[in-house]
């Protein structure tokens, strides 16, 4: 797991770095960006939260457009931002933006030729926080987040494991897989035919069933082409009321799917999970 | 002088929009950015703004990267983001980086082949300040900034015309391109031989012999890699010691020459901005 330092920029008296490693869950090299507060600069640990990115994207598309870092150097917070699948030459891939290659679902595959790359699960889940945890000044009190694609994963890795995150978060999340294009597209290609398989990775199957509980706040634009066929926010509703679930979901009226969407309640996203990390 | 609205995105409140437009100064379509703060929802005019983006840049980079939303809601002003350049296939372009499309420095070129569409100082100056304020709920209030060669471009817009411009700042500018190997390239190509026209374009020149006095905000990053070699901030600092210009500038320890050096100091400018555009 060596890492290699490929860039540094100061940025709101803290440190935006990107970073590439080998991934033996993965087996490909990876990046993935991190901030480091200036409450670090002493020595100081911090806590981290991760952003798991959406379609299309990688390690760079947050941590250059979502504005994250003013409010992390305030608060204290490290920020680790992945790719969106294992990468390389010898990854398979498909044409599509919607499977493949910046499109690995946060899901452990277990069809071929996916399942000799695509571990985006365990990945996120395991091997990225020992290393950042074994190498940064931070502390293992976690949250996670993401958009889209990433808060489908955000939300599935804390309702999973709530003993791991003090908080989770998403912009427009996949909030029912299992029950949209997106989602039935890629759990046929990455986990097989067997829809049985599928529901550990439904954040509104697991959510109505949830025991323990981390705190949840979803953001989601009125105005976002994907919201009707492919987010499905009042199925994570309806699975929180359920259960009641600890989820408080925010309705933005006129906001679409894009990263300004993301930077106009990014402030609010980072304080709810100081608020968690801190408690 | 026709629109035509290409993009809307809800951005803080506001809405960060795109358009595209014939120019008749510079003999091609182009395009811009605009932020519209809340307040314009109700029809009420806003002060605006000006960035002037640096080399290789679009009319995204600014708006994409740099958090100027979330300041400029907070103010009630709108931004302006130009393109770098005359665009299309019959523009005349070279491969450097730094000369040609996205590399206009912001003066009205006299030599060919490229008089024929560079002529940007005459369309940031008056074109698109014209069609801006005939279009959107904006007063004649203006600021101007920008970033490198776009620092350049805005202050010497504004020791050149401080009737029309109530501030001006710029992060890392190109302080003296006249003695610069950026500068000389462009000034060459653009303008020729014969020096003797280079210096209405170079802020260093222009402030030494100011009389009007628009006041100045400079940041610059001390890793920047450009420091020494192109930017010389020394050059700027001298000429406004030596005519008494309303110059602030400030050295900042560990920054660099990236978008993450703008945000980490987009609100002190826009600040900077809001008190003179109300005073």
């Amino acid at each position: 797991m060596s890492l290699e330092n490929t860039s540094v920029n100061k940025s709101y008296g803290g440190w935006t770095k990107h970073y590439s490693h080998h991934s033996e869950v993965l087996n490909c090299d990876m990046r993935f960006a991190i901030y480091l507060p200036p409450q670090t600069a002493n020595g100081q640990k911090v806590p981290v939260v991760y952003f798991l990115s959406g379609l299309t994207c990688t390690d760079e598309n947050f941590i250059q457009k979502a504005g994250a870092q003013r409010m992390a150097a305030e608060l204290g917070i490290a920020i680790v931002a992945p790719d969106t699948s294992p990468r390389g030459d010898d990854v398979a891939d498909d044409e599509a933006y919607d499977l493949g290659k910046g499109a690995g679902f946060y899901v452990n595959a277990t069809q071929a030729p996916w399942n000799r790359h695509y571990q985006m699960y365990d990945y996120v889940m395991n091997e990225l926080p020992q290393l950042v945890e074994a190498t940064f000044p931070v502390t293992d009190h976690r949250s996670i987040f993401g958009h889209s694609m990433g808060g489908h994963g955000a939300l599935v890795m804390a309702l999973r494991h709530p003993d791991r995150f003090k908080s989770v978060s998403a912009f427009s999340p996949i909030g029912n897989p299992v029950d949209c294009p997106w989602g039935q597209k890629a759990f046929t290609a990455y986990l097989g035919e067997d829809r049985s398989t599928w529901a550990e990775y439904d954040a509104s199957l697991l959510m109505r069933k949830a025991s323990g509980a981390v705190p949840a706040l979803v953001d989601q634009g009125e105005a976002d082409n994907f919201l009707a066929e492919q987010l499905k926010p009042e199925t994570l509703e309806a699975a929180a009321k359920a259960s009641g679930y600890p989820l408080e979901l925010n309705r933005r009226e006129g906001y679409d799917h894009s990263y300004y969407f993301i930077a106009s309640f990014i402030d609010d996203h980072l304080r709810f999970h100081a608020k968690h990390l801190s408690a």
